[in-house]
């Protein structure tokens, strides 16, 4: 994913500058020690307009929220062409548990689960994660919909499989920057991949 | 597993008392509402004693983790008897995957999780999350190593395999009060169970 790029386009819109400027300050000094003085520090124009555009820091983060979950969404490999459903599934998988995360993927996947761990006590990221969970379920659930009609994969149950498969790479996701290790990811990938070829593709 | 009962022994133990003032500030105002201010109100001694002990919110948070952590790691159905290892690693991700969450389970996963969205901007979380995550992984793959002698279970990867499960019950727990739904809690336990079934149980 091409987490680099994620602000390469803010230019001079100011919507994106305080979405760049918000996901420097949360990089920087966590969410705990975050405040909208801080996200004005690295805002290139005058910090009052933030407060024009949001009431309070949650506000913000919101919004903020909502376009790293856009920008995710945008970057995944949906359009490209594929052989079948099992490489499109494959891909999927690859590209939310890479090999290796490199400090942008790091610091991204930070970010978002540094907002994951107010939701438990907020209905507004609550909804916000579950509108993100279902989109990956629904998207995940139509490729396997897909390799049935294929006939490349058995006659499973769709949405089961699509939110076991969701639930366990969120859990390494989440466990590769709240842990700091790469064991869960590797781990994860490889049973992943075993459990497409065994349990969803089809016997020849 | 007895969240309910997770501070019925606090008494008149002053440790017991600070990390159950605790957990009833952090329910009801959530992380970022938390203040030393608001533990102390649900603290039936004197408040200077907390500050005689702790010298800021988040060293209070961490002994805090840890008691949690400890007291999850008390409850686990390790002592038990079990007819096999198949029967005693269903066992344990039926208590990490409950049918039905109630409210006292909901408020002690939503405690951790919250706590969680603090580690990926924080080493001290991360240190204390890696060694939960670790002890979890090395009980589950103890338990397929039995399985494995006991010529149960295939003769898999046992890290491989419990890193696998532990990373898809987190994701789930993690789901299940970040994104307020029963839905990867299900599909997680019933996917695991089919997964020991077919990937771990050895054939006849």
């Amino acid at each position: 994913m091409s987490d680099t790029d994620l602000f390469a386009s803010a230019g001079d819109d100011t919507h994106a500058q305080m979405m760049e400027a918000t996901y420097e300050a949360l990089r920087k000094h966590g969410y705990s020690e975050l405040t909208i003085q801080r996200i004005g520090d690295e805002f290139p124009k005058s910090k009052s307009l933030i407060y024009q555009h949001y009431d309070s820091k949650d506000e913000l983060l919101v919004a903020f929220l909502e376009y790293l979950l856009e920008q995710f969404e945008a970057d995944l490999p949906i359009d490209a062409e594929f052989d079948d459903a099992q490489e499109h599934l494959e891909t999927l998988i690859e590209y939310a548990l890479p090999d290796e995360f490199d400090d942008d993927h790091l610091d991204f996947a930070g970010a978002i689960e540094a907002l994951r761990g107010q939701a438990p006590h907020d209905e507004t990221y609550q909804e916000q994660f579950a509108a993100a969970d279902e989109f990956y379920r629904r998207l995940t659930a139509e490729v396997i919909r897909d390799g049935i009609e294929q006939g490349v994969f058995r006659d499973v149950d769709p949405e089961r499989a699509a939110a076991f498969i969701v639930t366990t790479v969120h859990g390494a996701r989440n466990q590769r920057v709240t842990a700091d290790t790469d064991d869960p990811v590797r781990a994860a990938r490889q049973e992943l991949e075993a459990y497409v070829r065994t349990r969803l593709v089809a016997d020849e």
